[in-house]
């Protein structure tokens, strides 16, 4: 991609409403605009993000079995009026977006799918043989928040991947639900973000066992207090739910510091990004959601319901991920694999080089290519501001002798290369 | 993907509301499930095709450097009100979703993004050096549909590509207007759609010059008509708005039967799957949307907007291309690319080659291997049913000499093939 024509719009004309860190660098990066308090519209740049992101959620999901659906926006209220969850005592109400067609018919706008996965599945499954089931989707989901903040982390509309998963009994949905946990772990690897999963309360989703997914953040809102070998095991490969229970790990609110002073506990600010409920009956009970078993029966399945909050992951991987010159994205979503910087546009040399290497390498990889008149010191800002992970800085100096600069973003660190050997390096990272 | 893994739920069991052959294969091949009048959730079967649906689009998008963003759902009623479309007089009042939040602010979920497209545009583009752009998002929209019917065809929550140029002149915009019909045409050549665009009154949109895109079907609800010539002449490659204008196509209430017996018109029924709006500057104005032009003054772009419905369009497709066994796939968005049916599972020789084929041929292509232990009367009928292009049947027969019937779902052509002309003819394809 020319950076001619990409609507790349980087500002420091931001509001002052933006405190946090995160919400700074994707208002000045332009990966978002707001267009009313807690509702943002996404340029292309924010687009590429969220793309590399489903991409590394979807492969994890893919890769144990399960399988995409999409619920509506428009969900009927009776649903949610079987679940409960629009009910008045419902710690969900207040936050629920409520709309009616011309025809009087009543609508919630979901924060969640719980009640229509259910439904979903129930006329799509019959047989016990056939309960077994991770469904997910990635779909924008709504709370009619008070207070929105913090840009895309804590908004009215944001992207959530939901999954739901369906078993025969509570042995099964535990086993899904430990799978999911494990498949969380390793997103968040490939995202390069320390987490820990905190055993959580259940509050409006019923069911009873839950845990949280919170991300390390010194700007978080949420306190969790955790023993540093639970960080430790958590690097491991093996992921099971009876080892990580021998661990202490809890949100501020569970956490009783006189009786575990022996347990070297550490504490830290950290930013929720994740979820996970096992959920029983409650909802299968509730929409009348059954499976026919070996011996003629109706039975409801187990369940279990687990998010992830891609936008405000973004939001926390940019907290955690940031130097004074910008974002520092990990690799694996980084907007583009390479940019090409030619910092003297109207130097032959550096352009006959700059579009050499750009033909060469847009064909196997997603690059940038700054081809635009301006100042280096306002394309050097601007490639780090955005911060993709590796830039080929191409000058007179240089261009030359057939030479580039190539600088990583995450540490600064530049070496020159003829260009032969950066196809070569390009290759092997 | 293996059947047994897979959660495909076809079914006989159908509403009798289902007039429309491609409502009744859309239900029976469980691509989609009804949760409330005119919408919809989408099975695992369904969610494929519209993700081929999105790639194909997309790619030919990117082709002309079209550029992909996302506009909320939940969007102000401040900016509706500004370009009029929300006001008592307008022909889309009717049809638009309102909603309030708990601070009384008001909301639209929006049919189309023309206000919030200008709207970011006005904050990302301030130098007539970059107004050139065409924008596009794919994302679900919204119409308060008094009559919902014929499954997706006409729907309350439908997926949308909207497209939205800016330019500095008419010229420009006109250039642009152009662009996207060549694209949109190619879009519908890999769609295997035969279209006509006609010309079209511009209604609550605005703007003064519109076309819109039919796909000839018997069993469309719109009826247009054209002259043959023009057929012809859009099926090659290239395309001019001038060219284009010699020729006759008008819709019916457009369509004055006496000035043109001599051009030899054809009519026929249609399905309408897009639309292209040349505005003006209205949007632009409305919104106080503008750009520094170089000699300093500020000044309106001129725009376009273009929109395909893709949730209507896959009934189109269906519409036009099945038969007594169900849907036939064009090539380019088949759910798999290949269907391998295992007829015998219980059966060694069946299931080795089978196990063996499937191997091989899913590293590198979207395989459906059906491995589930059942009928070959009920395996076939599925197959045929959901329209895979090619199918692979592995039988005791055949199997027995390390062979395959392969079979063309269009065609209904077959033929014997050893495993290793399977692997060669199946890379040639």
């Amino acid at each position: 991609m020319r950076l001619s024509k990409f609507l790349l719009h980087t500002t420091k004309d931001i509001t002052s409403e933006a405190k946090l860190v995160s919400h700074q660098l994707m208002l000045k990066s332009g990966m978002i605009k707001q267009i009313s308090s807690g509702v943002y519209c996404w340029l292309p740049l924010g687009v590429k993000i969220l793309d590399k992101i489903k991409c590394v959620i979807k492969q994890q999901l893919d890769d144990i079995g399960s399988q995409e659906i999409i619920l509506p926006s428009l969900q009927p209220l009776s649903i949610w009026e079987k679940s409960g969850r629009a009910k008045e005592e419902s710690d969900l109400k207040s936050q629920i977006f409520h709309l009616t067609d011309k025809k009087q018919n009543k609508y919630v706008l979901p924060p969640s799918g719980e009640e229509a996965a259910t439904d979903l599945f129930n006329s799509s499954v019959q047989s016990y043989k056939n309960v077994s089931n991770i469904l997910y989707q990635i779909t924008w989901k709504f709370r009619d928040e008070i207070r929105p903040r913090h840009g895309v982390m804590r908004a009215k509309e944001f992207l959530m991947k939901d999954a739901y998963s369906f078993d025969i009994n509570k042995e099964g949905a535990l086993l899904s639900y430990e799978k999911i946990l494990a498949t969380y772990l390793k997103i968040f690897k490939k995202l390069e973000l320390e987490v820990i999963p905190v055993l959580a309360p259940t509050g409006a989703m019923g069911g009873n066992y839950s845990h949280e997914f919170h991300v390390l953040a010194q700007n978080g809102e949420s306190k969790i207090y955790y023993q540093n070998e639970l960080l430790e095991y958590l690097k491991g490969d093996n992921f099971s739910l009876k080892e990580y229970e021998k661990f202490y790990a809890k949100e501020e609110e569970k956490h009783v510091s006189e009786n575990i002073s022996s347990l070297n506990i550490l504490q830290s600010k950290s930013i929720e990004v994740g979820h996970l409920f096992y959920l029983g009956q409650k909802y299968s009970k509730d929409l009348n959601c059954t499976y026919q078993d070996k011996d003629g029966s109706f039975k409801f399945p187990e369940m279990g319901s687990y998010g992830i909050g891609i936008t405000r992951l973004i939001a926390a991987i940019i907290e955690n991920s940031n130097d004074e010159n910008g974002i520092i994205w990990p690799d694996s979503i980084s907007p583009f694999k390479l940019a090409i910087i030619n910092i003297k546009v109207e130097n032959n040399e550096c352009t006959e080089l700059s579009e050499k290497i750009y033909d060469k390498l847009s064909v196997k990889y997603d690059v940038l290519y700054d081809d635009v008149h301006s100042s280096p010191g306002k394309k050097f800002a601007d490639i780090d501001l955005i911060g993709i992970s590796w830039q080929i800085i191409i000058g007179p100096k240089h261009a030359k002798n057939n030479s580039v600069e190539l600088k990583n973003r995450k540490t600064g660190a530049t070496k020159i290369l003829k260009e032969e050997e950066l196809y070569n390096f390009i290759n092997d990272i």
